[in-house]
């Protein structure tokens, strides 16, 4: 950490923060410019709060920090890119997979025929709703356990694996009971008693990050589950909230980029929720895999005018088939894979 | 709501459309303009859903709301301003309140100290945080149920009602055996199981917008607690995330005059989180007063520069004391009332 | 347009309105709702202040335009996709055009020798700035004409087609004797006089998004240069500004992809000043060559730790040569061609 | 400035930022940590662009400018307010100005009316735009120069001084013939040819913060004018964009408080713009004085809502007079005077 003094800053003002870090135990080394004096602190003992307390001193104009507060998610923990292991899948490494599936599970005959169909063009995990955020108390929310159940039938049936959120602590065992990846949804990306609980589980986890989340708050709530023990986090851009409102929201494809330099994690996208626009799905999720994510996450809906839920940016399954064999080019031109249902 | 159709819309676009609206016992009323189509519908009982559904008919541009979601919390639903009735002290209508203390609980020494401290000000109500959501797992979440005890103790010597977050539906119970206002932090806002779980127990809630919340998102979280036959939300603006940096969050005091008029709940500011610098809180706290805030929620801590917790947002005895006089001028200016322990 | 009344608009209030219109020689046609009341006005010559005007008027909760206020650049008014004719090169279509060099002009050896590199890789025009915006006065502003002519000949010597800003109406004439494509910069977006100042030059126009300009104003801006006769104009995608400060810009590829359903002009993206990390080029150009855009333009310098501006964001020839290659992979996968030097 | 190392950063790394700081003359300090190194350059003569540079070298984490970029404008430049005079009224001290008028003169009957009913009311100076920047080019632009003659007129008629926006270099002299103060726009804050033209009049320069304008390049922006020797800026918060857009803009009353600090210019609010709706013009004038700003601007209309330009933000002659008498109020409850045409 580095504390950069006033101008005007004294003597005794310098004394004085020295004499706070020696209640740590650290030692400040100061540097006399011209204009200005700082004062670096390189111990590896820092208490969090030591930087909000002398940014409250006499003299000071700011502190800066110079290491990043999470650790477990960190590149330079771990240099070698972290491989999630699902069903016999691998999220992350040279493949890339596809999830796919409705927002929410509505039916059997809804959720069974999706199934069919996106394992037909290829995906490898199935995704639908069983309990849904909904920014109004009035909308539809969920099936609750029944849908957990359904997509349980539909794992039997296809192979595919099953994606589903959970949204509170208390629900975790049931959701965990069927699913194979719990999601954690943008709106509880700081509902820390969840990501622990999630931690705990030991289950992969799909982290999505929130709407105003930074790349920094993001990793640090990954690591909320990592140190649980639970290494099995996979990571989701699905669109940022910004000025802009021609879209649903902006997705942050610099930051899929910088994350999988400063994190060992996997990443995926999620193009629906990016843009809220299922004709903006497919161009996006070919981007998504040129910046390098290891996979996506798409919403496919048998009659979307009908759906319960963002139907406006579910596909058709002919839509998602089409758009999977432009992704196999598309890998195939990055020398990568795209993982498939019969690969 | 209102379809707005392509230029190249057909004759038989709209016939689709119409009779999808048939199966909802809906009519739509078609407006041949010279360059677009639009179908209005205006009927009271559209699903929720309808919007979504009819984005994706062929030849629709695009779809209008001209309905607010909320309900109960409109200033439609009830014209007359709502006063949250708290130990006696009504939040809302001409009084201004006051409610200050720590942002954690750190030992029985501090809280009882900033307690005197702050009723000796004139502030009627002690804020105090026994559970601390943190953006990091590493650094103090607080003391827990002991804080909470503690605080206790403090309204038992100096007659403040206490306010308090609470993070998870489990600890609602607990929280609100002690506290006299439950309040949902920026994080929480859209955490619905925690919103109906608050909503419960009738008792006052203070819900602070989230950092990327919309104010129409904002009401919605309020009518999840209205909709539990609670009417007693205090909304609280707190500063939301811009591209602006070199002050915390923006505080939005636009919101607070908007909200007064689409509303009939009390809005108080938190100018502490808003601001995230002490010299900057009392300017803004007057600004809020005159905006037609009914109170504001400040951080006061005996030695700020040793908090656990966001210290450097935190005013001094002194300085809150000098505030509460200011903030009595500028109320009494606008014909309102500062209220005051000795009021 | 439409006017959503207040619930409780009367008949009077209606009325008003009504002869408002009437002044203007329109006419609304009422629907009334069992809730509230809407007017649609449907006819094509609304002046353009009337949704203002009658936002004014009692009893009316809000207006709703439902025409895009943009005409020439609309894909409405033209289906087909413009190509932009740079001396011979097709910008727009199926190809893929690369524009690379560095931000700054700095002296001939550097510009000469970056000519010669971007050429050897297969870029097809060159990229230098003359005229530098700076947000402070104390830095480096551009050499001015003799960087012009340093790019012509670089021009010359290579065939390279040549790129630079314009940054005030009365240096047009200057730069539009030098350059093949006259660059509007971000700052640039709202200069009303400089774009129609190059509008009335013909030549191709180079419009950079600003910070933070929605789409719609962008396009606003395309049509001020439309309206001079000049319909060659290129978009060009550079990072809005957001929240997230972990990279210089969020570059934005929703907009990328909506604007190419929303207009006929041809669209490029600058990954170079939307990242502002030379490390995150190369994934975020096979982004948006994946996402469809229409080609890229890339800030490459001989020795970019020594560059006087936005080193830190700019491509050694080395990494320069090895990016065309996997472009060129990539566009292959998506059936489009990268037009280089030699094809 | 400080250069932090990555952990991994060699003695060869820091050896070669050494020897490239010795070519600029200047020396850097390292100081070695437990986990990383950084390397403190405070020397006063560091060149712009180092920070840069120094960024693309290897084992190069980050670097940290711990020196605010403006000089002039700063408030260590200059401890003391300035106060421009504006024809014998100060602006900054202890006085709060109010200037109002319409968003655009469309004729002498509007604006001598409206000067007549703002100086009756106690506004000091008048506001009218003459040159309109509008983002679609079919809307109305002004009426150029004969709408300058009508200000002037009206000037002599009431004895307001006049405030008029000039949008381009080549307009500066026409609009200094006869505004009192020239009025740089939100879309014109980073136009720097315009900045250092109005610059060079000496006249007082009135500078809109932009739309996405950081505090710091606001600040930057008033340093282009400040370094052509004119000391004579105010400085004018309008709103910036965010997520919100249930306002027009969100007023960012933090940044008038914060920038009173750094800065020893002058600044006054545009509560019309910021907010977009005369309603809320009020309440946030009034907590625009409760914050410290030094006046206001505000769009006054003899009839709003036939204008020809943002008649839904401007208030009507009653409005705006009962806002003069509730401004006053609050003025004197914070020891400060409302000047007022009698004062």
């Amino acid at each position: 950490m580095i504390v950069v003094m006033n101008n005007d800053a004294t003597a005794a003002d310098i004394e004085a923060i020295q004499k706070r870090l020696a209640e740590y135990g650290l030692r400040g080394h100061p540097l006399q410019g011209e204009e200005r004096s700082i004062i670096g602190i390189v111990g590896a003992a820092i208490p969090p709060t030591l930087r909000e307390e002398l940014e409250f001193f006499t003299g000071v104009r700011q502190t800066v920090r110079i290491t990043r507060p999470y650790k477990l998610t960190s590149r330079e923990f771990c240099a070698k890119d972290t491989v999630v292991m699902v069903r016999g899948i691998p999220v992350g490494g040279n493949g890339c997979v596809v999830i796919a599936g409705p927002c929410a599970v509505e039916n059997e005959e809804q959720i069974m025929s999706t199934a069919r169909a996106v394992k037909a063009a290829g995906a490898t995990m199935l995704r639908g709703g069983a309990f849904k955020p909904r920014s109004s108390p009035y909308t539809f929310r969920g099936l609750g356990e029944p849908a957990l159940q359904m997509m349980a039938q539909a794992r039997d049936e296809t192979g595919l694996s099953i994606v589903t959120e959970v949204m509170t602590p208390t629900d975790v065992d049931l959701v965990a009971k069927y699913a194979d990846v719990l999601q954690i949804g943008a709106r509880n990306i700081q509902n820390y008693q969840l990501l622990e609980e999630v931690g705990r589980t030991k289950k992969p986890v799909l982290l999505k990050r929130g709407l105003s989340t930074t790349i920094e708050e993001w990793l640090l709530s990954a690591e909320y589950i990592l140190s649980q023990d639970n290494p099995n986090v996979i990571l989701c851009e699905r669109g940022i909230r910004t000025f802009e409102t021609a879209t649903r929201n902006t997705l942050d494809l610099n930051a899929v980029a910088l994350v999988k330099r400063r994190s060992h994690l996997p990443v995926i996208v999620d193009p629906s929720h990016a843009t809220g626009k299922w004709y903006l799905v497919p161009s996006l999720s070919l981007a998504s895999i040129a910046v390098g994510a290891d996979g996506l996450i798409i919403e496919v809906h048998p009659d979307p005018d009908r759906a319960t839920s963002d139907g406006g940016q579910s596909l058709t399954f002919e839509n998602f088939a089409a758009l999977m064999s432009r992704l196999g080019a598309i890998a195939t031109a990055l020398d990568r894979t795209l993982l498939t249902s019969e690969s």
